[in-house]
């Protein structure tokens, strides 16, 4: 029997300085016994979390000091300076060191200091007003890795449910001309391939959502299952995938349901986001699927109305923290 | 301090022969002391429950004796010969059979004979065939009640989740352009009546979701909010109603948001489905609103896979008996 080798802290993004990030990473340090989270250390500004925590902070210059650190206090990598952070009001400064603080975080992960990536939420509009061109954390941590947009897959999981949107945030008048038997092969074959590396589940089990209520009935309401659905699942299935589907998206969801499979492929935002969120509205985690490193993140964003007033829950973002635990042990044991 | 008047009992079509009807009216009746149920009867043929149930059947010729029938076997109001009955095989005869129970059904619940009307399920596919023209068996009953189909709303309802689809059984691709501010505008009013009428809430709180991801952001992925849900709430706001929306519908639904509002209007099939079969897959109902009398059903279909195999649960149809009680006391609180 051989030990697994150390993993190395990860590193959490501070995410918008306004918003409740510092307040749940500062949550999460707390909670590090209790929910037994492996060693990590924010990346930023230390003088950003007291506007929103009280708990003790202390500076590191070097990851490989941050599991020391961490029993007594939050570590955090001091890369920048926020300014002053007014918990609620964002700023271009404080969109400034969101970004600086993801894209140090990244590279820390990229270069192996950090074991993953924790990204903590930020406001995109505040992001594009300071220069950030990517449609999301995601794409930009994408480009980062060189990975191709298309290759980089949203996951959202929850304790019982692992949903992945096909299209995401476009009208759902635009869904039905996005997708393609391509597209559909693409994401079933990419949602297996990251079940397998950072859930370890050896041979995934895909359900696949219809577009159309009833997964159309046999083309009686909508053509999509038929021309699209139908066609991918036989490529699927003819490449020893094991994918069921297209299913009514109503009956997909129960529990006695979700036992039948690994993750569910979804058409659109909503019918991955509504089933997932109505059940673990407080603990689902967003990870990134296709990537060289492990990134995950909380499920909700910078909710700049309760921030610096101790409201903030800090649930979804321990169950990103352990996720990515999970995800790290699990490629561990593959490589 | 007056006695509540005694109440019809209520007409329980047979649905489908060939389906799980019999079996979980057969099994409702079983329950009726445990479950508190209000007396009903079936109308069909008492012969069709022995191919699905051994308990004990009698035959009525008046509604009026049903209720002392109840009490020691299941009574069927003899109307209709089904023929012979094989579980799990559709036939013309059967749809016939279903067709003239759910017309004789709601005669009886027209007439005042029967308190209300509760569908079991039946196969629409079938009944086409035998000449049934109607979409659905609510927009029958909403015909030989006299209300247009436009004014008959499908609910479903779960113990902690009403839900109404403005739109439901079409395309995907064919929702937006099926949404206006009168059809926003009329749900919402006609699911807010329906919530006093029969669910005895006098000031009802319409939470009423979005079409696009996020509600659209303020147009950013999709205009129908700005261009025909904003409009809508402001003049449902100036008529006097308690709504609130477009809300995005993936926030919706979890446990703390329900609280907020007592019944969801939803813009199509699965935003208002997935949620409530999730959460309440086997004792979801189906509550018709806008008719002058008491009708639901269960919220689900003939099952004919498992038909006469003594595993359908009646759990849906024993709340949909419940809520038809509920229902029909409600209304006299209000006569």
């Amino acid at each position: 029997m051989t030990d697994s080798p150390p993993i190395a802290p990860f590193a959490i993004s501070l995410g918008d300085p306004a918003g409740i990030g510092p307040e749940i990473i500062g949550k999460s340090w707390e909670a590090r016994g209790s929910a037994g989270l492996s060693p990590f250390f924010a990346v930023g500004d230390a003088s950003a979390f007291a506007p929103h925590w009280d708990g003790p902070v202390q500076t590191i210059d070097d990851p490989a000091k941050a599991t020391d650190v961490f029993k007594t206090a939050l570590p955090v990598m001091q890369v920048l300076e926020c300014g002053a952070v007014t918990p609620g009001q964002p700023s271009a400064a404080g969109a400034q060191c969101a970004y600086q603080s993801l894209e140090a975080a990244v590279g820390l992960a990229r270069s192996g200091s950090a074991g993953a990536v924790v990204t903590a939420p930020i406001s995109k509009a505040q992001l594009y007003s300071v220069g950030f061109t990517h449609p999301g954390q995601t794409e930009f941590i994408a480009e980062r890795c060189g990975v191709s947009r298309q290759n980089a897959i949203m996951m959202l999981a929850g304790p019982g449910l692992r949903v992945v949107p096909m299209t995401t945030h476009i009208a759902l008048r635009d869904v039905p001309d996005a997708l393609s038997i391509d597209l559909i092969v693409e994401r079933v074959q990419a949602t297996a391939r990251g079940l397998t590396r950072n859930f370890g589940i050896d041979n995934p089990r895909i359900a696949l959502a219809g577009l159309n209520p009833h997964a159309g009935e046999s083309g009686k309401m909508g053509q999509e299952e038929e021309e699209l659905f139908v066609p991918a699942v036989e490529r699927l299935l003819a490449d020893g995938c094991d994918v069921t589907g297209p299913l009514p998206a109503d009956t997909m969801f129960h529990e006695e349901a979700r036992v039948g499979y690994d993750a569910a492929v979804c058409a659109y935002h909503d019918q991955a986001l509504v089933p997932l969120k109505t059940l673990y509205f407080d603990d689902a985690v967003n990870i990134t699927l296709g990537l060289p490193i492990v990134r995950t993140s909380p499920d909700h964003g910078t909710a700049f109305g309760i921030a610096g007033q101790n409201k903030a829950r800090a649930s979804s973002m321990i169950a990103a923290i352990r996720m990515a635990s999970e995800a790290v042990h699990n490629r561990q044991a593959l490589d």
